[in-house]
C-alpha cells in the first residue's frame, strides 16, 4: 500500500479509530456518578457530552450515504439544545448501548469503502460544487469529526 | 487540484490551520487571570497548556526536518514535567511571543513543502522502517498534532 490515496485513508482512519477507542474506553470506565458531573464548574456534564458525540456520529451515516440515522431523536436534546435545556435525556445505560450499536454500524460501513470512494463527495455538497471543491469528500468528514471527538475527549478526560 | 495527494495535504493542513487559529485567538483573548486558572479543579492551568502546546509544536521542526527547535528549554518544564513541578515557567508575555514566533516559522516551512514531500518520511522513522510503514510520513505528523492541539483546545475553552 504505497499510493497516496490509500495511505491517506489509512492515516485518517487510524486516528479516528484510536480516538474513538479512547472515548469508548473512557465512557465505559467512568462511573455513572462521574459521568453525571460537569467537566468543569457550570459546563457540560459527561452524560450530555456522551449523547452529543453519539448524535454527531450518528449524523455521519446519512452524510456519508450509509443509511438513515439510528437515533434521530437525539439531535434535539444533544445538538440543538444545551445540557441544561430541561429536556429529558435517555438513561446512561441506554446511551452506552446506543454508543456500541453505532460504533458497530460505522465500523462495518467504513470497512466497505474503497480508498477511491472515500474521495467521492459526501451528501451535503452538490455535484456542481464538488467539481470546484473536491476536498469536500467523505474522508474530510472523518478528519473533521475526529477533531470534534478529540475536542470533547479532552474535556471528558477531566472527569477521571 | 484533483489528485488525492494534493487533496489530502489541503484537507489536513486546513484543519491544522483552523484549530491553530482558534487556539491562537483563545490564548490572545483570555486574560492573564483566566490563563492562570486550572481548566478544571486540580487539573492543568491555561499557562501550562499554552507552554505545553508551544513545546510540542516546536518539536515538529526537527521531526519534519525544518531545523532545530526554537525553544528547546521548554521541553523540560512543559513536556517532561507536570504543571505543579515547581519548575519556573516563562512569563505569559514571553510565552505569547514564543507562540507567535513559532507559528510564523511553522507556516513558512509548511508552505515550502510540495504535496509529494508531505508524503516523505519524517525524522523519527528509519528509511528501512519507512519502506514497510509508508504512512509514517510528514503529513501524518500534522494529523496527530492537530488532534493533540484540539484535545487541549477543548480544555482551554473551559477557561472562557
Amino acid at each position: 500500500m504505497n499510493n497516496p490515496q490509500e495511505l491517506s485513508v489509512k492515516m485518517v482512519l487510524d486516528v479516528w479509530n484510536t480516538q474513538l477507542n479512547r472515548a469508548t474506553a473512557l465512557v465505559e470506565n467512568l462511573t455513572e456518578e462521574q459521568l453525571q458531573k460537569e467537566v468543569a464548574p457550570g459546563r457540560n456534564t459527561g452524560v450530555y457530552l456522551t449523547g452529543h458525540l453519539i448524535a454527531v456520529h450518528d449524523a455521519m451515516l446519512p452524510l456519508l450515504n450509509m443509511g438513515d440515522k439510528l437515533f434521530p431523536e437525539l439531535e434535539d436534546t444533544f445538538i440543538k439544545h444545551p445540557d441544561k435545556s430541561g429536556l429529558e435525556k435517555p438513561s446512561l445505560k441506554l446511551l452506552k448501548q446506543y454508543w456500541k450499536e453505532l460504533d458497530t454500524k460505522l465500523a462495518t460501513n467504513f470497512g466497505k469503502l474503497s480508498a477511491e470512494e472515500w474521495f467521492q463527495k459526501h451528501n451535503s455538497v452538490s455535484a456542481e460544487d464538488f467539481v470546484k471543491e473536491p476536498h469536500r469528500n467523505k474522508l474530510n468528514i472523518i478528519i473533521t469529526r475526529t477533531n470534534h471527538l478529540t475536542y470533547h475527549l479532552g474535556q471528558l478526560n477531566l472527569l477521571k
